[in-house]
């Protein structure tokens, strides 16, 4: 048995607005179906400051410990956890656990669960040395994955595999991903590569372009900054020039998501992930009919779709670049995220 | 052989605003793949006074014949035809004829043809007594189908049909329909209740709720007009209060449109039919997003879709009031419509 | 709270082969994740026969309480309980409790959880007073279900609806069932008839006839005893000659199992439900792959399938017959069943 | 327009039994929906053997031009063929055209019309010069794809695609290819690897076994002639032991048949595709239906299929080994074929 101290090291948010304070605080035991997990590596994401500033409509515990993307190793399980031991390795994600017994979870979207726990939000998550998930809901992560490489695919990887899942592109078809050039775009254009689509990057700037084409798969780029006309742009990048049969957004402006239903191929879908705060989705009732287009959400993985999404990452195609620090400069994470001032991803390292 | 007339009764649109003349002009002979089919009725729809009116963005045939929903007999057919006889009963519906080779119609989604012939509208339609149409595309009709009662069948019934099957309903499941009380409407609580869906019927009116309830098979009906919260209420009229897993919107203004995805059950489908003029769908990013919520165009059914639902019909399960006028009163038909005065469809008879 | 005895009457089997003895047994506590049922009435099932002779390849419990059509009212609960309540009905069927979290699971296949207990055979089951099973796979049911006459459905009316489900049928197309005039064929009957589908029964004798075509929904008969060409004759009661969409398997010998693939519609799926002991599938590989014929077994339903079935028959629309007799008579019913003397299903009341 | 000679170079067969005689016969005139193509190069197939020797079950035309894996240049079209012009490269398949309206083609199952035309078969086929086929069915050919190398795929190369489809399985998900090491087997892993799936190939012999890991992207080789336990070693090549989601069975004996269903994964999916004379898909009823496996025929694949397979082929992914002999000496072919002797795929060059 792991030696579990009494205390550790944690990041914790007393009230709405911050700050975030580096402190001890108590090791929590975990309940019968749940486990300890001790962990090494937990990535940052836009989530956690929203978390902090309170600007979603849904409130956050208080005094809360952030964080959706931890990985680390189990340390204690609950008497009815059978099918994890302690030593594994596991990653908590947003969905630290849900009924699984509503109408949801019996048909496997768990996500849906009204009564889902969110780590980082409405439960203590991964900024912490040791974090408490239900048992059914943690990662499991083969050994041979690198804990802190993997923190951030535990929330944005998953998120776009589940996107493209969504949309139903078979592979050999094309699927527009708005948004390439960012950290869920990058993503989402090597899983889209590894699932056999044929990828059309749209983002802006030469940078983003070289990237997209030379490394992350894309065959196409079309850049919405600088293109006259952005909807005929995409469509001749199309074999046909009918329109790719899927779009997925992953962008953070609201413009988009009014635009990729015009460029979309005639009973295409777009997949809307990205959440720009206030967005609506809208598109012509006459011309969405006529062309029977399909505009759908997607939220976050399931259970299933987090263990394919790792197992694309295990096989080594997918790659993604981070920055470690300390758990204690948090706030320098949270700093640069303000400022819009984040290339790539930031791991936190609880040791320090 | 049938004895075919030189020349026939029709109703001609010389140039666009109309009027329509009631005049005679000559038969046309089907071409290789084609039918001549002697047209004893035929459904006067909304799209036909579009089409006399020009304010839709394509642009018609000129002068034209208008109509697409006739029924009559094969009275003459090309020499590549052979699965069709003369002397068989058919319909002729909106899509006329496609190219059966492109990528759409490869996968049996011959309405997204960009060849498609229109009936009506860009090719002469069936508001005469001899009509050519593709035989590959008219409906087969058994001869225990009366001519005259399933002429709306032919558009209306079909178009619902198809919206029903897109919304991946399935038996058991609830789907809200707007706008029931209309000829759409009316006619999708039948097809639901016969593919053992259950109904929930949104609508105004105390007649329109006590046909909705008595006649055509619906268990609930939310009143928008006097309602004084139509989400809620609708959602309250589900078992469990999550919402119903479809919406099916065939009403004419665009509230509707925007109302429904709040209403749908998480992970359930809005399926848009009705084409009110100018309308947008619009829906909030983060609330689709969070409940995975699909909204789709569905536009008139494939050749399958037109058999099944015939099929539906066929059986007794479905029933239209129509009544009838002679072709040469058609104006007065489109006087009415222009009023919004019309309850049920009008069908004309060709040999008046 | 509810007064729970120590002890309780329930039927046990101390040694495969064999007798049941009434008796007094301990009343158990439900672990952390568990509900206690007492309950009210359980159904009879073959497999219960199998339970006591051991004539399965799988070992059962000994000593072992069968049973696994249950339905009584929860009286006790763990403290991880909180969506069913003290008070609520509920059943308890084949599959007690599955790990809800192995890839079966996870895909909502719970029947294929390696780890599943199975009610009345790996685990006690409902042939006693006061019954243990995992809360999350407990069947709720409303208070307006009478629970006797729900008992059988919890097994065989589970059972057929999943395999009409998995067979793919539409609503509007045909579905042939073989083995109609037993209990799993008359409730398939019955709730394809509900999910819009079209019937051809297949059995022998004109008592089941008349009861498939007058009371059962079926349109057509096929009596495969005194058919000079079982194969032809089910394709020729289909409209079009072609066969019918698919075909659900629920005899108890083998040569329906090869006959099906035959008849069956290309592009058709023939489902197997039914388990002669050691019958084969066999069907020829060119017809098959000429037709692309799909052959498809299906086992017990998952949680979700338990309740959409249970919904079907709250509504009214499905009826199954069945004849009570107290607990303590358990082995006269087996000596029946020996004889194959049953004509619907028993149902024994747990006090008496 | 092209020169069009009035007599030309062809392969025919009087009687059924043979020989094939090298002669002159008239070029055919297109019909009104039909094209004449200049055939340039054609694979040789099993099938084509079959057609001289007439042993399958169903007759072939006589006498006959055999050959359905043409490819050339459209020289001549009907006068209702607007979507492909003259000049045009175009493939001539088994399928040579269907009626395109039945139940069938309606949903784009034409491989299963009734009124199918069969190239070299029911209708002449691709050894001779110019050989006509229905316009709609003609494979598109980009004119950046060699004449040559694609002709087997147009047939095996389709078949195999249509296969991979018709399993569901989805990228990241396992396959097993039965007959691997073949001609259909080499396409199929390819094609498998191109759609994002992971392959286990199934076949004898370290040639084979070095080719399938080497060059056409498996990760695992099972002997089928030297394993002890072939079931147990393809399970224990799969990540977790339970199986591989599908496996395609392009093998030439019975037995893969019969072993299939007990290595695949529960829900698991077989597909066959090889047509062994006289062989039996069997199964035991028991474990099909406890394990819930679906057996399913796959037949050549539709036009769409034809347009997908040809897409992967023309992005340089697939790669079909093949060598090249003159028209006139196609006998020496099927010499070879009879004796079993022929390593990759022969093409005719009709000049010669």
């Amino acid at each position: 048995m792991p030696d579990i101290p009494k205390t550790q090291k944690a990041m914790v948010i007393e009230k709405t607005g911050g700050p975030v304070q580096y402190k001890d605080i108590p090791v929590q035991q975990p309940g019968p179906d749940e486990v300890l997990i001790n962990i090494k590596f937990s990535g940052v994401c836009h989530t956690d400051l929203h978390a902090v500033n309170g600007d979603w409509p849904l409130a956050t515990k208080l005094p809360l410990v952030g964080g959706h993307e931890g990985a680390g190793v189990v340390v204690a399980k609950g008497n009815l956890v059978n099918d994890i031991e302690i030593g594994d390795h596991a990653g908590v994600k947003w969905i630290n656990g849900t009924c699984l017994a509503c109408d949801f979870c019996q048909q496997s979207d768990e996500p849906l669960c009204a009564k889902a726990l969110l780590s980082g939000y409405t439960v203590d998550g991964t900024f912490q040395q040791y974090c408490i998930a239900k048992a059914a809901h943690v990662a499991r992560l083969h050994k041979d994955i690198p804990l802190d490489a993997v923190a951030p695919v535990l929330c944005a990887g998953i998120t776009v595999y589940k996107g493209l899942k969504e949309s139903g592109a078979r592979p050999g078809q094309t699927v527009a991903i708005v948004g390439a050039g960012g950290g869920l775009g990058s993503l989402a254009q090597q899983y889209a590569k590894a699932m056999g689509l044929r990828v059309i990057a749209v983002d802006t700037g030469d940078e983003k372009k070289k990237m997209c084409l030379e490394q992350l798969g894309s065959y196409a780029f079309v850049d919405f900054a600088t293109s006259k006309n952005v909807v005929k742009e995409v469509q001749e990048a199309t074999e046909d020039g009918l329109g790719p049969h899927a779009v997925i957004l992953v962008a953070v402006n609201e413009k988009p998501f009014q635009q990729a239903a015009e460029y979309v191929r005639p009973r295409g879908t777009v997949i809307c992930i990205g959440l720009p705060a206030g967005a609506y989705l809208k598109a012509p009732v006459f011309e969405s009919v006529i062309k029977m287009v399909t505009i759908k959400g997607s939220y976050v993985g399931n259970r299933k779709d987090t263990a394919e999404a790792l197992d694309f990452y295990r096989r080594g195609v997918i790659n993604s670049p981070f920055k470690t620090i300390g758990l204690s400069e948090l706030q320098t994470v949270y700093d640069l995220m303000h400022k819009g001032a984040i290339a790539g991803r930031y791991v936190v390292d609880t040791s320090k």
